[in-house]
């Protein structure tokens, strides 16, 4: 039986998932993307690193640009709602025998590194410098008028135990596919903190990788808009599926990969999930709508490729399944 | 100094908004205009009642009309997260001398009925009966595929007690007005429980009494198209203010009346809030673009009119400010 | 040198393309498709024949619906200025030595019926019965909202010879696509009477076949909402290609099949066209932007599959050349 | 019987109406105004003149802004279909008594200027310089994405000598307002020749004046967004009225002053009139919800403001009568 009971008293209070550091090699043509096109705000940048962020964000960033030799991810940030829960944190990873260090990390307080099962990176913090609130600002919307960072999606090599390791911390299950054998098995999860479908979701595949950052755009005509934009403006091959719905989650969707392959999902229309007795909504593994209510199947990259962890070693999972891929 | 510092451990633990309950002189008109007009779906009706849902709720109701002598709302509910949560909510409440009752409410559990300071009646529960997800039961959309409840706004006599009240059993504070004197006033607030700009709004004004539900739709497109039918089918006298943008919380709104005169804002576009750190947005009274972004200003009904509580006395406001009226 | 200078007095005037009579097997499945989920208007029907109309169509019908043996097009409906035109149109075709009749047709005034160079049915006809125009009755519309008619799609086994031939009856080119050889052939047109981007378009493939009737739509929603429908209603299979933006005419679309496989394209945001000095638009058979500016290549069944017109034999065309087929 | 028959023949063929030359007292008030917060798209600038264009048009402006030392009104702009038929409208133009003169225009080819019965200043001409077309350079398209020109809307002392005179000249009727007297006066006509609901309207008030240029837009999104923008940088002062419906027409609309107090119309949502036998739609003068499906009212300014011919003497209509009026 996979599916556990929530846990409405967590041992620390996370937020939201607020941010990923991600690994370019070149910044210029990262720029190019995620400002020029994307239409994303730059609240600084260096030689070496840009930090962005979204219209309704007053967060200093929710991607973090850092030149680097291979598009590994750095890190994946987490807010936590104290400095009292950030204690708690650490005392509760040091319990679970995880590594934990505290990096000087510009633009935040103090930050608590560790990792998950699996060795991904985790960054868990309170404080982060304030920027002025731009969703009124609305001569300065650009390009898909991206809101905010919703989510992070990871491939994980097993899905149970990451499932497992969020629960305990207090991510509660909105969506779950899984097999139909009579001892069934968890193929992907979708976990939330702040009220909506996800804050994190993953997928059974080799990991742990990064399968997309997730944002959120108020309506899906600046998807279609972001469309028309890529198509032609030289990023035709960087959208990599979509316009289509999920079935899970309800989420009108575009995949789109930035000049390093890392991959951003553009989306809007998912739902309230703030109520204790919601009933987590489960899709067989063989349901074809669960993924693609509508649109054209994903395509094979969509279901392979992600990017890795700088130095984390990636393994293949034990539950091998079919997916419905386009040919 | 009007304004507190965020209580993050309230006595008991409200998850949101979740329902109204108004009385109205004719439901047949009631059932025309909130069903075959606005598109919501019925979940249950007799010949004295009818409970109403958007597409993405399972909770068995977010508005109930009831047929009564005269146009009053009976009840505002709000969820709680669990039933030691209500058994601290009406330990809490007694031990402010607020009368506790519990009646019997149908397709709800145990439900507490009590009062705010001024008087407007308050019920809160934990489980309700559910229902089936609609949300992808798109061919069943209509009018103005109102997807869910997201908000109750009040006219008070006294802002600040108002204030004080919601913020001492959780509710934070989001946006505000206040006077520009040296020692200002507040002339309204926007509380939230769920993570969206509010769960409650109070503005002063002869109180208690009811200034509309907010109600959310996925697009600005569906609140347009409700103008057209509107004004096309009978309904144009209806609508008594917008579309426009409230600088206040970003909505893009359209508020109608419905047949007793009970108002309800149909919006789109505020923005996450969960963040502990997230510092509330300060309005002057003075300030035009605080109501109305864009659009004509309100015209006086809406200042002046409300729904009281069924058998809840209302009183006129210590302070007096002029709003900006349309002419 | 395949393109030709416009011809801006033709022997007779064409308005637009007004209607398609389509053969279908189960008249109640076609109403299910066309009324329940599309949304058409239903200005009359009878046991045999179904007659539909968009919101903004005065003309009783732009779909008829006729029960048949097989899934073949009767015939394609052209509206003319004036009676005088009629005349001229019947001049010229029997000039041609082209087949001229004159059927009854309900709703309909004096019709000529008769046939292109490949054998493909039109009708030419002035006057049509005048519905109410249901565009300001917004509660009445339904499903995709669908507007009006907007142009009819064939495949020709010899595109220069059906260019040719509604070149000089007034059709005016917008946009083609050739072979990049010296001597280019040309292996698809559109073109023009109404002033936007077509009222007919021929592709290269085996025929005389109809590919499609296309519709309009006021906003790219209604395509996404219809998507949405037909994914949860029973239609998923129906859908056959998109939604995508071509190339060519900038068309947002979606392409379905109704039950006999009959191909409708709901469209929105092409251009005017008016200005006798537009250049048509060149575009290389080997440009995928072409069709597709972005979204999934269109699959086999796109390119292959089409309505035969009733007794009307198909023919293989000469020039062969593979477009871009999804795989 | 103030409406007449259609003519469909003629003395010569007028395509659409195609662009405004304006007199602006700020050159670069008004470039700020059209090109950084509208979005149009610059074709030509000198320090006296600037030439804009949509993103679908590719002749080469629709708009012309002239330093002038007061805001009037040089020019209305129409295309003709050949210089055959501007032979024809000199001749005519000439034999109704009306003067004619050939100014050299920038960008232009041989151009007729005359006047209307009224002293309207006219421009007839042919070719016009052709621009690149930008509606597929989708990064391009900023502020409300304007697509085109649509139409021009004036004043006119006397409606039906300004009707009789653009009926003449082959303008049909698609829509009017007259007095509910037994012998009815005309108080406005919407007149088309490019295949819409208008390419020129006139309405009973103080004239000749121009009271507005329609411009259209895709999405009425396009026109939220910039209700935005201007309430957000500094042009909230500028947005006169909506937006809203106008029963007449169906347009979505949002009238808005540049800075010389010319008024543009932003709309969308019209429909197609190409058939010959469309009859025209008659509201009462006394339908409030001709001008306003829903919206509120249109202030006095609306009514009473508008620009003079340069040099033309403006006179006060014989009819007079009460518009609804927002207080």
């Amino acid at each position: 039986m996979p599916i556990r009971t929530p846990i409405f008293h967590p041992p620390f209070n996370v937020v939201r998932a607020s941010h990923v550091e991600l690994g370019v090699r070149d910044l210029a043509a990262s720029r190019a993307f995620y400002v020029d096109c994307l239409g994303y705000l730059v609240s600084e940048e260096t030689t070496e690193t840009l930090y962005l962020r979204g219209v309704e964000e007053r967060n200093h960033h929710s991607i973090v640009l850092r030149t680097a030799s291979e598009a590994a991810v750095d890190t994946l940030g987490f807010k936590l709602a104290s400095e009292d829960d950030l204690d708690r944190a650490v005392f509760w990873f040091k319990g679970k025998g995880l590594p934990t260090s505290f990096p000087q990390v510009p633009f935040q307080g103090r930050t608590l590194r560790t990792v998950d099962p699996h060795g991904a990176p985790l960054d868990f913090y309170v404080r982060m410098d304030q920027c002025e609130r731009m969703l009124q600002r609305y001569a300065a919307h650009r390009g898909a008028r991206i809101q905010r960072i919703d989510h992070i999606n990871c491939f994980t090599p097993d899905v149970q135990t990451s499932y497992d390791f969020f629960h305990e911390i207090g991510f509660r299950l909105t969506e779950y596919t899984e097999t139909d054998d009579p001892d069934p098995l968890l193929w992907a999860v979708w976990m939330h903190r702040k009220g909506n479908v996800h804050d994190i979701a993953f997928t059974n595949g080799r990991g742990p990788r990064l399968h997309h950052i997730g944002v959120w755009t108020a309506s899906a005509l600046d998807i279609l808009h972001m469309c028309d934009v890529m198509a032609t403006c030289g990023y035709l091959a960087n959208m990599e599926r979509g316009p289509g719905r999920h079935g899970l989650s309800n989420a009108f969707f575009l995949y789109i990969r930035d000049p390093d392959g890392h991959r951003v999902e553009l989306f809007t229309s998912d739902y309230l999930t703030v109520d204790p007795d919601l009933e987590p909504i489960r899709w067989s593994l063989k349901d074809p709508q669960r993924a693609t209510l509508w649109g054209h199947p994903a395509p094979k990259s969509w279901f392979e490729e992600g990017a890795a962890f700088a130095g984390v070693p990636v393994r293949t999972p034990a539950l091998a399944a079919q997916p419905i891929v386009a040919h």
